[in-house]
């Protein structure tokens, strides 16, 4: 029940730094890379470290990817993340596997490689530099947004058994933003989100670890 | 009032796509790049180009900075994304400037050099990872967010005349998140949400384009 992060590069480490700061331990957390160099830093961190190449089936393996709970992946190259990516899900069918791209075209085939999560950083800069244009705060909130810490954190969690039946409107943890029903997003504005059901998955946007000691 | 991009590669390309599907004239963006390769693909999409240096005072006032209402400064290197910044600051004091950095130690020497957004795409991905280990939808939602297309989007705007006095909770146009007051963040839980003011900033989120056309 450990997280894999293959690729121990800036955005391996800034992913690694979310997670703690996130509150994960890091011996929950195992680091493969090439580079001896980059492992001691993952080391002094208080991670697991293993040096190797990910491509392996061996490689991954060795860190029981077959119990792990999450698996990053971030090579540096796409075409080493890509083939990391399928050599994971050949071996852990439905481990969540987050994949960074640096080319649009390889979207699309790290998806058919069977990554969970395809994150493109040079795509995202361009969406965020164009929205910086229609609003000068609107870069920072995103980045509030999407770290844990700060005034705010996007969160996604299971309906409480309380608010089954009740709008998404209605719930108290946060502001409710959008339902995953079997897989389908319902807007906050769509008819589907006026009562809530079992098994429903909600993204809400709530006070982030900061914010909280605000108060 | 036109939107300069100073530096056209991966970066400065996605945000003038961006821009274009935000629905911003083509002939309000001028390109600016050393490389005329880059600004032919510019120009083809019907942006005014100039072919030179961003980092020259005579570059950026042959562009007409001073009437400019943003500018994107994307020129692949932080050093020398940074000296752009400098020169556009010095030349237009209240332009506002979104620069991309690469790296973590360079956003504050941004911020110094007058940036009003510093954009850092790896630590923006690895937000984003780490995030995707807590949900699966997270950072989907994250990039439906930033951009204009799809179900929903983030919008930054002033408050409107009769939502004076009322709570944030109650605006029509969307899900009030976040005001700026005098430039202070307030978030959605505080006491100042309560009630809205002449010269607010309100960031909610809305229907994304793609979103309204299904209804
Ligand atoms: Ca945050
Ligand atoms: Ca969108």
């Amino acid at each position: 029940n450990h997280i894999i992060v293959t690729g121990f590069g800036t955005s391996g480490q800034e992913a690694v730094n979310e997670l703690l700061a996130r509150g994960t331990d890091p011996r929950e957390i195992v680091v493969i890379d090439g580079n001896e160099k980059a492992l001691a830093l993952a080391e002094a961190q208080g991670c697991n470290i293993l040096c190797g190449d990910s491509t392996r089936d061996k490689t991954l393996k060795d860190v029981a990817i077959h119990r792990a709970r999450n698996m990053i992946v971030s090579a540096g190259r796409d075409d080493t993340s890509i083939l990391i990516t399928l050599t994971a899900r050949h071996l852990a069918p439905r481990l969540p596997i987050s994949i960074v791209v640096r080319n649009e075209d390889n979207e699309l085939p790290a998806r058919q490689a069977g990554a969970t999560t395809v994150i493109n950083p040079v795509s995202f800069a361009g969406l965020l530099l164009a929205g910086s244009t229609s609003g000068r705060h609107i870069a920072d909130y995103m980045t509030d947004l999407a770290a844990t810490g700060g005034r705010i954190k996007l969160n996604e969690r299971a309906v409480l058994p309380q608010e089954i039946g009740g709008p998404l409107s209605a719930i108290k943890t946060g502001i409710g933003l959008r339902i995953y029903r079997e897989d389908r997003p319902i807007g906050f504005w769509e008819e589907g989100a006026a009562r809530l059901q079992t098994g429903d998955l909600i993204i809400e946007v709530t006070e982030g670890d900061d914010g909280k000691s605000d108060k």
